[in-house]
């Protein structure tokens, strides 16, 4: 089976503007047409749209706008971890010889109506993301000893991280007191302990082995894939302080990858809320259960910016179906030594971790250069 | 790289009635696990949901509702297409080896948002698919002189097959006098020409080769798949007396699986309105350009029930979603020898088109015994 690589990519500012879902898609597949090298539209075998956004046939409609006329071309939903599930199925796609040449378009607006999950408001369960998150808060400060002033340094970090980034929503530094005195939402949850909807727009291309020479010097591999989806529902769950889907899927995309934890030198997490940054190093492994914000602390005190270099969901942004998009170009820029001011020292493994629904489900990425 | 078959299927009866989607997702999964042997939740590593319904999460939210906790969960949107293409996408995560056993579940109800296309609608073109169907009908009559009376035999011959099948939603004959009568919608359609939207599921399991014995005596094989989309607005076709996705879909499924359509005993083709049935056994090979009517003729007179045994779509009913693994089921029975009353004689070969938006995209996929 032929190996897969990333060989490019285009996003557009994450941002709170009103446009249509397909002039998200088209500016962000025209970034990444302007900044490839000898991409020719006949080259593109399928065309996959990661959103939540509830229009229809929007892959066919990026081709027609695109110039592209693919032989695969379908949309993908699975809430946040909509853009990496569309990694792994472009993934299968060139393995399985279908496709040499993929074209992801991630896309969402700030009013996406995957933010909250009506089936949850069916079954009489609180609805909104906020309540998981501050019951994963309550769970994960009461068993581990961490404090409200622990957890408002990931705010703190990621907001510092994403002033380097031109793309994300958040342009400016938050101080710890600025998180703990921000407006409380519930009894563990502060306004900007949360990261926000926003408008923007990710799109990545996958070669085979085959061809991926001819569109950049650096192709980046995908050597490790896992996912796991425990249930749909949060109170399905047995634990409330560790994420158990990103733990087994983390499993998986470590034994594909043949690595471990310890051979990571930059990594995007999904920090929805700032419980949800040092729970998932725990759960991937980087760390003890509980002692996520340990590292956490250090890379912040250093200023190694390994953990969310471009500012993770809460310092980006959160368009849902672009959000998994952008964390792969985030780590396939940091392996190609192009990610600007961002850069962290010596990026050979990264990781990639995308989630929904109270980590009711999980798609864990290894890359390599 | 392993060889992929259908292993098991279920389906619900299509309807009117007003049922949620999740309800019919699981009825349709229900079905499948009650008539599949040896079927463990814990086998099953993934779960596609196809629909072009609103709901987000589908695929986790059936899983839970099953019991599957799988590692790959997402939904596939691509209108009237997105069940085969859900079926392609199993194809390639299984021959990938990234599963080896993949739950599809393909639902709609009768009020699905996929049946217009608002991005039509904001560029100014009629967005209903009674307009292209329209459109269609005029210029194959003209350019082949094919009469109405000629195109009302496509709803007769499929209502009266339909009768033979007890999922279907129509259970009653019409003759060509009652579609001539038909409420005459545009200058070349009448009622009774179209397809109806419903509510409606079906769900289909796809293994390894490595593991399909398992589950049922009788595998059925995937040996060819195309696909192609050209456009995603009918007035970029070129032509509309030929559906041209479909034709070069039907190219690659036959390069793929090395028959050509003398070799196909039994087929299901996406007659979404009258017109459609014989314009895609043009485009797909098996008639000469404007030659499809003589071949229903032929089936017709002969009582060779051979082109949508199980009433096509119009006689089935549209739940867009489940059309194309409803279409897929049929053929896979038919090659088991398991179609009761709608079986059809020596079925050792089978092809499926299913396709989307006046054909600007199209599935064609063969199975064999």
């Amino acid at each position: 089976m032929p190996k897969v690589a990333i060989v490019g990519y285009g996003q557009t500012k994450f941002s709170k503007d009103d446009s249509k879902i397909e002039s998200v898609l088209l500016r962000a597949t025209k970034n990444l047409f302007d900044s490839t090298s000898n991409l020719d539209q006949k080259d593109i075998d399928a065309v996959l749209v990661s959103t939540n956004n509830n229009s229809k046939y929007l892959a066919p409609i990026l081709s027609e706008m695109t110039g592209i006329q693919p032989k695969i071309a379908h949309s993908i939903e699975s809430l946040c971890n909509s853009g990496t599930n569309s990694i792994v199925s472009a993934y299968s796609y060139i393995t399985s010889g279908l496709a040499e040449l993929v074209l992801i378009s991630g896309a969402e607006r700030f009013d996406s109506p995957g933010q909250i999950l009506e089936w949850d408001n069916l079954r009489g369960e609180f609805k909104h993301p906020i309540f998981w998150a501050s019951i994963f808060s309550k769970a994960y400060k009461r068993k581990f000893a961490i404090t409200d002033e622990d957890l408002a340094l990931v705010p703190v970090k990621n907001h510092k991280q994403s002033i380097n980034n031109p793309n994300a929503l958040s342009q400016k530094l938050v101080s710890i007191e600025d998180v703990l005195n921000s407006k409380k939402i519930t009894d563990d949850l502060r306004i900007l302990d949360c990261s926000r909807p926003c408008t923007g727009g990710a799109s990545i291309l996958l070669a085979s082995e085959n061809i991926c020479k001819k569109f950049t010097d650096i192709p980046i591999w995908v050597t490790g894939i896992g996912q796991k989806t425990t249930s749909a529902s949060f109170t399905k769950n047995i634990t409330f302080d560790i994420m158990e889907s990103t733990r087994q899927a983390s499993l998986t995309a470590f034994q594909m990858s043949k690595h471990n934890p310890g051979n990571i030198d930059v990594m995007e997490v999904h920090d929805a809320f700032s419980v949800c940054e040092p729970m998932a190093l725990d759960s991937i492994g980087f760390t003890k259960p509980g002692k996520g914000m340990d590292m956490v602390k250090e890379a912040y005190f250093t200023e190694n910016s390994k953990i969310n270099p471009r500012g993770g969901i809460i310092g980006s942004g959160h368009p849902l179906g672009a959000t998994g998009i952008a964390q792969t170009i985030e780590i396939t820029q940091q392996l190609q030594s192009k990610a600007g001011k961002r850069q962290v020292d010596s990026a050979n493994i990264g990781l990639i971790h995308n989630m929904s629904a109270a980590a009711t489900s999980s798609t864990v990425l290894v890359l390599e250069k």
